[in-house]
């Protein structure tokens, strides 16, 4: 099947992705009164009293904007706001589908970060929580770090987390199949944009101790002063050998290599070069940094890429539905480290352990076990860190 | 039954009163390949390409959002953006239920005119309608002007709108009980917030000559230097004899007494001071400016209300689905004065000649062939007029 020629098709038919339906009978004059006026009144005098109320009274208890600028869609780039609407409407089925979570798509027509902020802070009391998708960087980590700030429901850039927490999950099965620890191994991570920053610094708090960062000129090093921002900041935690080169130079030696960077940059050569048993996860999307078989042939241990017709798909439908149903359950402050590390833990526990194989190291996307005990995992972290409020 | 009572402890069961749901299959790799990656790409560079598109490959054709700063709640005044939301919820259930359009509550965490508009604007393109509820006067004129000139997609106050349409019906069909003409009539409409304006302008589209607004200080005439703003606007097309006085003043001799004002302020003296027949629409609620009984004592031929509790309730769920369904199916860019013209006419028309009655004059809420006869004549008024897209 030619997917994006039939899926042109289907949207047409679908006539959205997406539908507000109504909980409650309006069918008396009865249901009028309670659901509306003049029943209505004492709940919204409720919320005014006590706004915690808010969570109990209205939908917001189980209700996440997924909300994108438009600038950094699919591989597609900067397509603008509405362009971006029918990713948005996948995300929110997935996030009901596997989460049972009610997810509304919302565009902004800006680039300006403080606009951005600001727009979605001033609607931020109609949610439980905030899902930022398809923003590019550097712009995503700033708006991500001023919402933050300033809202009092979790806020979550999924291209950043959500993929940091599979990658770490997948790497923790892999990890046990070639018989080696995540504070010992040498990983080289190639692409410092949203993604590859949120996976090193997730790592990190995973265990890992030896992390090499590269974009697409090459390794980055403390000390460049071409580097400023998010990529300045990520040469002082990576690459503590202070390496120059490129991605090649990287590459030898290592254990892992993940890529979400561009197609086709890792030959077979790279991969030949590295340490025993390597783990390879080329996650750039349609195409991977190198196919699946070529990096086996080259003597690859576990393969994995962001594709669903691989092996080992790195998929962020894993993580994020879980996260949220549990962080909407436990009305958590915030989405913390701990809550993403008890994700990935999580994530990589439903997949037995007489099960494992180099072409078994995630559960499958559809395995509707997998949000219960995402959420269950991340309720637990919340609790323990002070981040749920109930 | 306390309404009140019953609907706190009902909104504590509901947990919500709406809820988003998925309209496509998830639950094969598939499914997922059609409706998110990779398929999912298609339709975005569809409307990347195309703006328009945006209207059909996304739910953005059948998406009204229910938008409120919380300031003018029901008749609670100021409570909060977050308290507001049990009122925009029930709002977006009736939407549903009447108009089988999706709407989507979101409140706003200012009241600063400009940066209401500017949010509003800036999340504009993930809907097909905006439905402004709740905003306290003047700010709401601003606003809704504001939003009109760059928006896109159509603009409606209900509170001033809606309400102005209905009573507009009702007027249709007690005019004929009274056998009098709306060009002929004498109008006293008392309360000069966003309700009464709209009401005095929609009446002057439908053909009246004669009204006189007045507020709780008494009428408003032209040249008085104390009023501003749409008040001190609304002197000039209104009251053209220069009356001065008060409430009780104005109504004498008058055909028809419209409130949107404040309970008890009509007196059965006030009433019997009326021309022949009076009509009295006394829409203060829960408190009308005068109970119907008194008013049908000192003379009233007809009496309607706010109220669900007494014949010929003024209420707003007649109109919004109605026009919002056709202005969405037509995809208009704006609701223009001959759309509201003719839902009124297609409201009035829904109570035939042989069961109209004085306490029987507009359909009841619960029907629901009122939404699609009023969808019907809005498109029919936006093709006339140029608002129609298709």
């Amino acid at each position: 099947m030619n997917y994006r020629e039939e899926s042109l098709k289907r949207h047409y038919d679908w006539n959205g992705k997406i539908e507000v339906v109504t909980r409650v009978p309006i069918n008396t004059s009865e249901d009028l009164s309670l659901a509306y006026t003049p029943g209505v009144a004492e709940p919204c005098l409720e919320i005014n009293k006590d706004y915690e109320k808010s969570f109990s009274l209205t939908r917001r208890n189980n209700l996440v904007a997924v909300v994108t600028d438009g600038t950094a869609v699919l591989g597609l780039g900067d397509i603008g706001p509405e362009a971006g609407m029918p990713v948005m409407e996948g995300k929110c089925a997935l996030f009901k589908e596997f989460g049972d979570v009610d997810a509304f798509p919302i565009c902004v027509r800006s680039k300006d970060v403080d606009e951005i902020v600001r727009t979605i802070y001033l609607i931020s009391g109609s949610f439980g929580g905030i899902n930022l998708e398809d923003i590019a960087a550097p712009r995503c980590f700033e708006i991500e770090r001023k919402l933050k700030e300033i809202c009092d429901i979790p806020i979550f850039h999924d291209d950043q987390h959500g993929t940091a927490v599979i990658v770490a999950a997948g790497l923790i099965n892999a990890l046990k199949l070639v018989n080696k620890k995540m504070d010992e191994v040498k990983i080289v991570l190639n692409g410092a944009g949203s993604a590859g920053v949120a996976i090193a610094k997730h790592l990190f708090n995973m265990g890992a101790k030896n992390i090499t960062l590269c974009d697409s000129k090459g390794i980055l090093c403390e000390g460049d002063e071409r580097l400023s921002g998010e990529k300045a900041y990520m040469t002082t935690i990576t690459n503590r050998e202070k390496l120059t080169g490129t991605l090649a130079d990287a590459m030898k030696g290592a254990d892992i290599f993940l890529g979400v960077s561009a197609p086709g940059v890792v030959s077979e050569e790279m991969v030949k070069s590295m340490s025993e048993n390597p783990i390879i996860f080329a996650m750039a999307n349609p195409t991977p940094e190198i196919m699946p078989d070529l990096a086996k042939n080259a003597g690859a241990a576990i393969v994995g890429t962001g594709r669903s017709d691989f092996p080992n798909q790195i998929n962020n439908v894993l993580a994020f539905p879980g996260i949220f149903r549990g962080a909407l359950d436990c009305r958590a402050k915030e989405i913390n480290e701990e809550m993403k590390v008890a994700a990935s833990k999580a994530i990589a526990s439903l997949v037995e352990d007489d099960k494992l194989t180099p072409d078994y190291i995630l559960p499958d996307a559809l395995d509707k076990r997998i949000g219960k005990a995402v959420a269950k995992a991340v309720i637990e972290a919340a609790k323990a860190t002070g981040a749920a409020r109930i």
